[in-house]
């Protein structure tokens, strides 16, 4: 799987925060923080709709979703990079687990299940 | 920028969840909960280390966060897919805006700049 | 209102961890990351279940939860604590503030005007 | 240790709830989003600050987290109603069980037993 997107990302941050001497601000401690309160705003959209309405957002609830993610990637990205990890490398190891973890023929279906192997 | 890397990752875990018929649970609300949790584990790793500690981890304790953020960008990637979103159309859209919002020679160097920016 | 519940409390955990010597671990921004992983526990939880199940819990689950619960309302008090604020007042002040927010005749029933005033 | 404090908030906001007929909202899933949500909110008053810092914050910033801290504690009682577990009761259980956990003469001081510990 290619590298490109995530490297390319990378160094396109990288420059972003050089730029701007926000370097000194992004210690793996402070982006986890940073991490977190952006994935909340994603909870946020989410929490008081059903399951079902959340599969069917207006386009300006959509757009808005759009750009939270967007902020998660970005951090996600930048936490990798300070941390010298590589994601892809990272997600390949964890679905090689996942696929131990939860053969298929074991865990299909039941929520019962699922949670309990989670 | 390709966007090969999510592509190929989006078709492998959704294949992922089928197989094991899990894609009943995967509505974007419960997607964005699991997300969470899985930032919260991350977030756990460091909360009584010092900044400097977050930039010098054990190997082992590496090895561990390696896999957090494994976790992060699998559900991130999954939950753009059941929203039908691009995570590298989001983030240029982000970035975009970023750039915008955040002049270099404008909010360098401060972090009360930096703060009352975000 | 009494503030007895509330200062019993927080004397108590002053007391366990000065016996451990672990207030040097208590900073406001250690403490907010300790709360965000606790109520993260509390999502898990609820993550693959309907909101109807999340109403329906069994023993089991429901004493998990109940530690949960409690481990939030332990660092939340602690956190309170160390920032010299005192909850009930805080509360209070919320709550006036949320009944001039949301009227009750203007914001009654409706999802979409629940979530507009959020 | 007095349940009023508790028992009090749980009615009061109860009526608020149901005046606005808001419980149709408040499902135990629901409100566990609500409350990882607000906890963000005050994440991110800390996430760039040093621990020296979000130690001495400013009036300002202070009364801000007050607010926060109210809106915690405030979800905090609506949803253990809504489980129909007393907040009191289950701190008073796991504070047994942390003194048994975390005995004061095996863990104190060192920050690398703290977080084993946990």
């Amino acid at each position: 799987m290619p590298e490109d997107t995530f490297e390319q990302l990378k160094v396109r941050l990288r420059q972003f925060a050089t730029e701007r001497d926000w370097d000194q601000f992004h210690s793996p401690k402070n982006l986890s923080m940073a991490l977190i309160a952006e994935v909340a705003e994603l909870v946020e959209h989410f929490q008081w709709l059903t399951e079902e309405q959340s599969e069917n957002l207006s386009p300006e609830k959509l757009a808005e979703i759009e750009l939270e993610l967007a902020d998660i990637q970005i951090y996600l990205v930048r936490l990798a990079d300070k941390l010298q990890l590589e994601l892809m490398t990272a997600v390949e190891k964890k679905l090689a687990l996942n696929a131990q973890k939860y053969p298929a023929d074991k865990v299909r279906g039941s929520s019962k299940k699922y949670t309990e192997y989670e």
